[in-house]
């Protein structure tokens, strides 16, 4: 709908028609609003819907047709086959030009008792909803929710503000696997400390169920009792479609797309968790699902369409997260993950405070950088912390975007007040620390 | 004292021997911090001090002289002349390499009335602790704060926390001169809804006084009834002392120095608010008084001063404060001096939110940004608004830093999560209305 909205700004009705087809029942609403509207945060799933399908269709002439799915794309006829999923009745509609923009599909290995009543996936408001009724009806004591990514944790978050007893079951050795382990680790402690548990490296291997409703989360080592579940898994590019039609994926799995959003083929644009994106700091494509990279890609298309000229630039894997009163952020390249892109890293960590220390109200922040040896230059950061730590993240992405590297960020003009910060930003800091390693890695090498 | 620390890092006692001399009772202490301890937030003076003289004499080996004063500085002979306060007894010490780290003296016009009781300044933590005796021994109800810079508005944020009457009187059109008026308005009015008075464009032109003791500061146009009154009307660099030695201040009143924090004579070294900066934006030099500056001149000092090798780059004219509720934040050039930099700004006013709308706590933030006409290269910034407003100006310091255009900013990777930002971040948002305007400019001109 982004991109809609950016094509009908510079091309009128009289001039360009926009249909959309949309599987579910809702247009343009917040995905990632839907574990605050689940923990109780956002009374109502209304909240979550930036603008209607009846919105689009009057202020901005784009003709949309909810519970329509395409099934179908034919290229050399320059159409798509839609299916009125309310009636079953199909049709086929001509395109100049075709946005694919199917988003993300949850990762589900076919694990046995998957099918029970009281498992639920979190992608679309229809699934959150679902959860919603499952605990006004149901009245769940006991939640258990499998993966410890940026979704299993804002449910564990959501599922504790409800009142629940919380387990969290994932493979990785700690939660949230975008952070190298001895950040993930604090996540994992401050968890525990809420009183979530939180059972690292284990495989779900089923699920057991009583008159078809789910009883427990059976691991390798274990039966977790459970009333409720969710799935966190992760999502990859939903492509199906696309590569029936024969536009191709990129080595990532998600469609190929140039800077300007367009597939391969002339005429035919992708956007969103559906198309690849090009990172910055590897140099190589990467799927990863995020509504803000879904908007800007979207944006860049619908303008393109709409006979503009934008370029995508990439994205350099910046994201953010709560658990409760902790923030967990990174951006760039993990330590872990630096020598598969040909960089030689270090890794430096450093505590800090969120606020001058004498400050009221200042809070612990432990901010990670890798850089690379020799050089200094960032390849990534990751921040824990809690209120007023995690949108530090963005000053180092922001500088990581730049290709800065740590001897220059030391000495970067960043505000400066005891309420904001300790006079060596939190972030300064780590430059500083960074740096002071990076020359002692040079001395050594002399 | 952070180039004392840093050339004891790189040299021994036994190598490099230190002497500081300091004219009041305090060394290494957080100025920025003194209106938070006179609004009560932090109980205890002593909080606000980072290391004592012994922690330095023990830990550091550093000779620290308190209630010393250096009156005179001989290069030839490589000595200065200090005075012992406490007995008014002089002598010469010799040096082989000195800093000069005089700091800033606060401005004070010669007004009729200026030397009765209850009128302070708050420069130093004597300063500070004078004012909070004030408080104590004659309980004032009525506060007049003279000037609506950082000092000024923070010192009004602590009268009002002590329950005083807050009047604040400036002789701008509005306050935060730092800010474009159409900014600086916007504090102007949340001022005056929590209750302060605020005088805009009114010079002061004297205090009445009874007995020896300020009764009312005088304006132009009325007469303003006080108990106490805070003169916040900014500093200019110390540099009495060093020129009279022969160590050149440059074109801003600071002293003149190179990356290397060295003056123009071998030797003699000058960080903090007595050294001249260079700005970045408008390359030319300027004389700002700011911890945090202060802070990394010592260090680069410091390490030149112990035969290692750094470079302080200059700043950019970073700063945030807060007037209770409401934060202000500030990088770069204004749109009104632009032009004096040889720039032709476009200025461009964003509203936005701290959150996502639905998102609990979601506040208002403001954003401006002053980009080059035709080019969108980045100039300024500009951030009025509530909780979680402020440090967002450090993503558009890193990106002035690094040069970036507005055109590359919409597109940056900011981190995005319900809790901490809308899907557009307010920096993105500002940055791509401020594109929109420049391509609209670039049409105009075709």
């Amino acid at each position: 709908m982004s991109a809609a909205s950016q094509a009908r700004r510079r091309r009128g009705a009289d001039d360009l028609e926009i249909v959309a087809f949309e599987r579910g029942r809702f247009t343009s609403y917040s995905a990632c609003g839907i574990p605050y509207f689940l923990g109780g945060l956002v009374p109502r799933a209304e909240q979550l819907i930036a603008r209607s399908p009846e919105t689009f269709r009057d202020a901005y002439a784009v003709d949309v047709r909810i519970r329509h799915e395409v099934t179908e794309v034919d290229l050399g006829r320059g159409a798509v086959r839609a299916r009125n999923l309310e009636n079953g009745e199909e049709h086929w509609e001509g395109f100049d030009q075709l946005l694919v923009a199917t988003g993300g599909e949850p990762l589900r290995p076919p694990l046995p008792g998957a099918e029970a009543k009281g498992i639920f996936g979190v992608q679309t408001l229809e699934d959150g909803l679902a959860v919603r009724r499952a605990f006004d009806e149901e009245e769940p004591r006991r939640a258990v929710v499998v993966g410890a990514g940026y979704i299993g944790l804002e449910m564990a978050e959501a599922f504790k503000m409800q009142g629940l007893d919380v387990s969290v079951v994932h493979r990785d050795s700690q939660p949230m696997p975008t952070l190298d382990p001895d950040m993930g680790v604090l996540v994992a402690d401050a968890m525990r400390k809420m009183g979530i548990s939180v059972h690292s490296g284990e495989e779900v291997v089923g699920f057991d169920a009583r008159q078809g409703r789910v009883t427990a989360v059976v691991t390798e080592r274990r039966s977790i009792p459970a009333d409720i579940v969710v799935l966190g898994l992760g999502v990859r590019p939903s492509t199906t479609l696309a590569v029936a039609a024969g536009i191709p994926n990129g080595p990532s799995g998600g469609i190929r797309v140039d800077r300007r959003m367009r597939t391969t083929i002339e005429g035919v644009w992708a956007a969103g968790d559906c198309a690849e994106k090009f990172h910055r700091i590897s140099r190589g494509p990467v799927s990863i699902a995020l509504g803000t990279h879904a908007n800007k890609e979207g944006r860049v298309a619908g303008i393109n369409i709409g006979g503009g000229d934008a370029a995508f630039p990439g994205v350099i894997g910046t994201a953010v997260t709560k658990v409760c009163e902790w923030e967990v952020a990174r951006t760039g390249l993990r330590e872990s993950e630096a020598p598969g892109a040909g960089f030689e890293p270090l890794g430096v960590v450093v505590d800090s405070t969120t606020r001058a220390g004498y400050y009221p109200g200042a809070q612990p922040i432990k901010t990670k950088l890798v850089v690379e040896k020799g050089t200094g230059r960032l390849l990534g950061a990751q921040i824990v912390g809690r209120e007023g730590a995690a949108k530090r993240i963005d000053v180092l992405a922001a500088v990581l975007w730049s290709g800065l590297g740590v001897d220059e960020i030391l000495n970067l003009d960043l505000s400066y007040s005891p309420p904001y910060s300790p006079v060596w930003d939190p972030v300064l800091i780590a430059a500083r620390k960074a740096w002071e390693r990076v020359e002692d890695t040079v001395d050594e090498c002399r």
